[in-house]
């Protein structure tokens, strides 16, 4: 499949209706993820706070991990070492498992195991299959809500002029992608930094308002190379951090170029941002002859390892 | 006081004596701060797992704080807006607040307040001030470790032509630092990215295996801009680790820079490596003639802010 053609396929993933079930006695959640399987999670815990959620992004599994917890491991493959590695610590502690793979080893290791139902995609490209069952079993996604970002996403696979408009000016100075995103966005920021990385195969940064205020902002008036970083700035509904990017920008004589977020609720945003990252890095790889389906390093990375 | 003498301030910080009380009942863990203020909070987290802990860098509290949260709020100033915020937000929903601050309008918020008892030095100065109070809250630092960083800290005041070697070659070539940490010194690379923004006004970049292994992989081997980055990566203990770095290097064609660390314990190593940085982008901001105390634009910004 084109890999184009693959990207199209984000909206048809919204409507996978397999959601994640929350014990009662849930006292804690962590998800276990790495690189595009690990997306899915990154953006949950900001989504969601009526528990606490922590990231498992290595081989351990938090030593807090106990029967009130509820884990949940996320590999597209069914076959990354260091999720694998610390479901195997989780299980042992009497964690509650829920597994999300197309298959694999990880498959039938949870006490509830959803099946991702199709293995030819990438595992950056099925956030879809990854996110819907987790914003289901919490209750964070209407389904008007789930139909709505269908539309923006069918809307942007029509016409994604505006990333390439991005994609153009990032090529012509050969410029490293900065994101800056901010709450309820941070993750997406990060997705956005990984996609520049895997489809384009350019070295990306992203960090979020306010934090990055109190140290980014001193290097954005006085670094070197600063004419070789393309500022991509998520527009916010708070007016504080309205504030916060409006004055940074003005302070440190930076150009940024705020991406406004369409759509009626923070999921709606959260997908249309998404998605427009995928464009962006998508267009960018196509424009410097780069194969943006293309891996075949982190699977050599993952053969040498063994 | 002259920045580097302020540097070397940190060794005499690992006497501070305050400890964090945690009360029986606690089931989580909430560190706010930001910036240098919020580094304590990120490090503690990756060296204590027996009880969730998450990281508030934003307005608001997560909406799970309740009785049963341990809610520590760091800002030296005791004036940083986003902290005040969310620790009203968590005073409000019955958590145990614990404050660790110079003064400023945090003292006196908590149940229990720490002052740190000197109001002279930058916050990102105080990184000891502010960790010790939790390392020895939690039992995760003996007398004898505490010690045994102190002696390296010394000696790293003493004898630092290393960062000077590092600091010159990204001089050199006016790069752009990216440092890749490990488990547990995921938060120290971090700490060593906004040491470069600070001290040396100058963009970096901070990841850590083996996440980066999911997506910077890619981008190591075919971005333009390769020769601006100067690669620092922290030495690892973990077999496995090592064997990602060897093998990074390698398939991507990198010069890693391997910064191995010293120390017979984590708590030992994760001192002198902290401390490492501090150096490497002192120097780095004499070099290039920049002034590693000024921070007139984060000023100005709160200014703004109004």
């Amino acid at each position: 499949m084109d890999f184009k053609e693959e990207l199209g396929t984000l909206k048809s993933q919204l409507v996978f209706d397999q959601k994640v079930d929350v014990p009662d006695d849930t006292a804690n959640v962590v998800i276990a993820g790495l690189g595009g399987s690990g997306i899915a999670g990154r953006i949950f815990q900001e989504l969601y706070s009526s528990k606490p959620v922590m990231i498992a992004d290595d081989y351990t599994a938090p030593s807090f991990v106990s029967k009130s917890t509820l884990f949940i491991a996320i590999s597209y493959s069914g076959n990354t070492e260091e999720t694998l590695s610390s479901t195997a610590d989780a299980k042992a502690r009497g964690a509650h498992i829920v597994t999300i793979s197309a298959g694999g080893k990880l498959y039938g290791q949870g006490d509830q195991n959803i099946r991702i139902p199709r293995r030819d995609l990438q595992p950056r490209s099925v956030t879809g299959y990854m996110i819907m069952p987790l914003l289901r079993g919490f209750g964070i996604v209407s389904e008007e809500e789930a139909d709505g970002s269908y539309k923006l996403l069918d809307a942007l696979d029509n016409d994604n002029i505006e990333c390439l408009v991005h994609a153009k000016a990032i090529m012509e100075g050969s410029c490293i992608p900065a994101i800056f995103g901010s709450h309820p966005y941070k993750g997406v920021a990060y997705r956005w930094k990984t996609q520049f990385n895997e489809n384009a195969k350019v070295l990306a940064y992203s960090n979020s308002f306010p934090e990055l205020n109190h140290n980014d902002t001193m290097a954005l008036a006085q670094t070197y190379l600063k004419d070789r970083f393309y500022f991509m700035v998520f527009g916010s509904e708070s007016e504080r951090i309205k504030k916060r990017i409006e004055v940074t920008q003005e302070i440190t004589a930076s150009q940024f170029n705020i991406i406004e977020p369409k759509g009626r609720t923070y999921i709606e945003r959260m997908f249309y941002l998404l998605h427009y990252g995928d464009y962006v890095s998508y267009h960018l790889a196509v424009l410097r002859g780069a194969d943006p389906a293309d891996i075949s390093l982190i699977e050599r990375l993952k053969a040498e390892l063994g």
